[in-house]
């Protein structure tokens, strides 16, 4: 397409590691779309195709499977116009592998470099939901509706990606947690941040069941899929009507400043209550 | 890029079922690599970028596997003008999926469903090395590293596949053997295919060192990931062009004919001499 540049993400997800044993097929697949089309909604990018790689286990291999997971992968596939080019299929432990392809209007695309001193920090959506059905699922507890397809089917932030391109200077998806996320931002824009802890989007029903938790499950608990983006002060008249268009709630959470070396992001109103590491893949 | 199109292919490779156990870094990197650009080779592609997601289990995410995985990596990757524009790092079973990205002038990519009744079937190199590697390897018995080399480095016919784009009628490279590709030509195609078991080139080494396997091991070993293409007879002449300008052997090993509902491949002079099934990624 003239005028238009690919965009290309890949994303793995492993049994044990980002999905427990026994989950049902259907939800590993709406998992591995959803979490594959956010990485196209924090570019800006519109999802157009995707590659499916599949290693499955041999008691796994069969009908029934299969069936339950093409019908979670395609209403997934469908909602969003994407559509399955190729892949592969493979025997071994169970995991997925899906590489997607969106584009954007040629040098367009949301980046992660371009945050500048004085820009406003926004989140979607919510934060701690994600985390919070993990630890009630991993401790076989009762996981509201809600809660589990927060896990499961994470809404990728298409639509509002899209309405970002010309306005924000950089964007991320919460995967690893919004403190671990941002600071991805701010070392590759080469400046620090500071985050207001009263006025972050902590998910109600997860204050409820998890008073002690729910500030850590939202700063380094991850899997939420929000968009973290910074914008210009003088645009925030735009982000509130894009607010209002897509009724998405957008939250301004603090501030872009000059690069500290000695700390990249500071929360105010958190004073050592927890430990603000981010999701390490390898603990 | 105007007048071409962009292909894609994607394969996963799986410790003990892909490789075995204790395959050194910088050997299931270049394999990684070989077999996704040997997928190109079969589209008559040229490579030109590719994705690399990589799930470690945690005793391998150090510095030495990485570098030596890395080193293994890229010497491919260079040989080829491959450059890796993305990833993903995840903690589990060992596995590594590598999407790669080639172009095509338009409408001119091989294919597997436009064999004709009458076309040649030729093949490039030689068979059964690849199979006899991983039986020496699995014995811990003696390799050779010609036999090594033909397992972790098999060589992407490239050049091959590019120079047959307007001139085969159909195209597979052989990764689940000899029969059961040429079988998913004739399946994709409506044909069916006569081999001349006389006129295969199974590996001379392999020939003296499995008297009695080397059948078996080339016509459904796999891992050869040589070209097995059809022809129209009238450019056998430019077939022989091909095979000495490239230094590659092409060999004319059967013929395409009519589609034969109870057997889509015949070999002449193999009279059931062995189990004559491919590669079964559930077996």
């Amino acid at each position: 397409m003239i005028g238009s540049q690919l965009v290309v993400s890949t994303d793995t997800i492993v049994e044990q590691t980002h999905f427990p044993e026994g989950t049902i097929a259907g939800n590993i697949a709406k998992r591995a779309m959803c979490i594959n089309l956010s990485d196209m909604a924090a570019m800006g990018a519109l999802p157009l195709w995707f590659t499916l790689s599949l290693t499955l286990p041999g008691d796994k291999a069969n009908e029934a499977w299969l069936s339950e997971f093409s019908s979670g992968l395609f209403e997934i596939a469908s909602r969003y116009n994407c559509a399955l080019i190729g892949g592969d299929t493979t025997k071994g432990p169970l995991s997925v592998t899906i590489c997607m392809f969106g584009n954007i209007p040629s040098d367009s695309g949301l980046k992660r470099s371009s945050a500048s001193v004085g820009d406003i920090i926004y989140l979607s959506g919510s934060i701690g939901a994600s985390r919070a059905a993990l630890e009630l699922l991993s401790n076989n507890g009762n996981v509201s509706e809600r809660l589990l397809k927060s896990f499961y089917e994470p809404t990728p932030m298409i639509d509002l990606g899209i309405k970002l391109r010309d306005i924000a200077t950089s964007c991320i998806d919460v995967s690893d947690g919004l403190v671990a996320d941002l600071s991805h931002i701010c070392r590759a824009s080469r400046v620090s941040a500071i985050m207001h802890l009263a006025s972050l989007p902590f998910d109600e029903e997860v204050k409820l069941l998890f008073p002690d938790k729910y500030t850590e499950f939202g700063l380094s608990g991850g899997d939420d899929y929000q968009l973290c983006f910074t914008v210009p002060r003088h645009l925030k008249g735009s982000i509130e009507s894009i607010s209002t268009q897509t009724g998405i709630t957008l939250t301004a959470i603090g501030e872009i400043v000059e690069f500290d070396h000695t700390q990249s992001i500071t929360i105010n109103g958190l004073e050592d209550q927890l430990n603000l590491k981010g999701y390490d893949h390898f603990e």
